[in-house]
């Protein structure tokens, strides 16, 4: 990769640094597909951060920024123009600047989740679905499947309230869906989401009751710390289609590659190209 | 290059940013000697230019900025401390956060001339020096010449002020040092350098009478349009020893890498790697 003086920027904001994948992904395909393009740590942390922001769109060369931790709350009010699933979420992971100047703030994360399910095979118009865990993770994937016109909803989280409020904020967005909380039993889904950090760490309980998990259920998790988490494996075990945790990550590029205005490509071509491993 | 989370950042500020060539010199040395840093063109105009230097220096992985046009002369006002080259000149092109926090400049152009004419043997120390063109580069030269402890300094300028004042300048912060203004002329003068743009066009007149040249004068250019100006030409057919324009730009390098503090090399090795030609 040469950087000369035209290269585009896509800034990528976030404290600490040094868990940052996105360089690792992006950079090889703008590489391999001549993009003049590239994306660059910036580790910025919560004080500067507003200020920062509206800097680095004051740049003749910026492309966007992808936003990550701790900043993807706070940016949803910097912002001029946000998409339903930011507002759902509350957080954004992605802005670009409009031609009038205005900045433009989405979220991803349930873009590419469902992005990812679609090209499994599984259909999303009209599925029951249940999504455990609605922090940040669990609610966009909550906001996406809404806008993917899933049938019905139903959301758990340990912290009940936070369940409850995604709730309200997707019902005022999307009116017709159903919407239903306070169980997190898998029974009677066609799709089950682990949005819930278990699995991270050894000796996790499971997100669900996977006996009451039926072999046509399609199963669907957030952890990417092993390829096959024991939710994975033993959904797997009855006989569940799934998609593992860096799918939802590799199926976002193309997403983020849209929605910046560059030339996008396939999770495949991306997954194959990156420079980290999962 | 693997641009990585923790890879550090050395900012180029300016706009344009298509004659930008600090990318192409640094990044392949970077590269070759494993250091985990990169030079990025940052194109910024000059009303958002001082919210955005300020911004850029609240990352946590800056490490300096290279400052180019239009914004060289009004970095100066922007920073905690600068070196007598950024007083002398009124102009910075290198900045960066010291411990404490404090935004430092200095000036490398003159330092990269004073580099390679030593580097080729000159002594500096208690020559008689004629600086023709004092603007921002020659201003530059001559600071860098007196921290140097040449003897004397000749300036001249078509714009007779503009040598008057560099002149009082110079005499403030090394008032030991013998200046005068107001002659062009070659003779009597260890080191003769051109740092007007005379060269850039064809047909330009010569900065000064080589007719009056010495043999033992040693002639220095800043125009890097062509690796032997007709300057330069004339000057070694009557036997001078010289110093072309490019070897500024890669003798300067080795300045900027000591002042971000990373490992530095030799200019050599830099014009070897670069991805650019003169």
């Amino acid at each position: 990769m040469t950087i000369r003086g035209n290269t585009r920027l896509i800034a990528h904001i976030g404290y600490p640094t040094h868990t940052f994948k996105a360089p690792m992904v992006f950079n090889p395909y703008f590489e391999h597909a001549g993009i003049d393009a590239v994306v660059v740590p910036m580790g910025c942390q919560a004080a500067p951060y507003p200020a920062f922001l509206k800097a680095v769109f004051s740049l003749t060369n910026i492309v966007g920024a992808l936003i990550t931790m701790p900043h993807k709350v706070a940016t949803v009010a910097l912002l001029d123009d946000t998409s339903a699933a930011v507002k759902i979420a509350g957080s954004c992971n992605a802005v670009r600047r409009a031609a009038d100047g205005r900045l433009q703030g989405d979220l991803f994360d349930g873009e590419g989740f469902v992005r990812g399910i679609r090209r499994k095979g599984f259909k999303v118009e009209g599925a029951r679905a249940l999504v455990v865990g609605t922090g940040g993770v669990g609610a966009a994937i909550a906001a996406s499947l809404a806008h993917a016109d899933v049938g019905s909803l139903t959301l758990f989280d340990v912290n009940a309230e936070s369940a409850t409020r995604l709730g309200e904020r997707l019902h005022h967005h999307y009116p017709q869906l159903r919407v239903s909380t306070g169980s997190n039993d898998p029974a009677g889904h066609d799709l089950v989401v682990n949005a819930t950090p278990l699995g991270m760490k050894d000796g996790d309980p499971l997100p669900v009751d996977v006996a009451r998990l039926a072999p046509e259920t399609f199963v669907g998790e957030v952890v990417m710390k092993d390829e096959m988490t024991a939710f994975l494996k033993q959904a797997a075990a009855r006989g569940c289609r799934y998609q593992v945790g860096t799918d939802m990550l590799f199926e976002q590029i193309p997403a983020y590659l849209e929605f910046f205005g560059l030339p996008s490509t396939t999770p495949e071509e991306l997954r194959a190209l990156a420079k980290i491993s999962y």
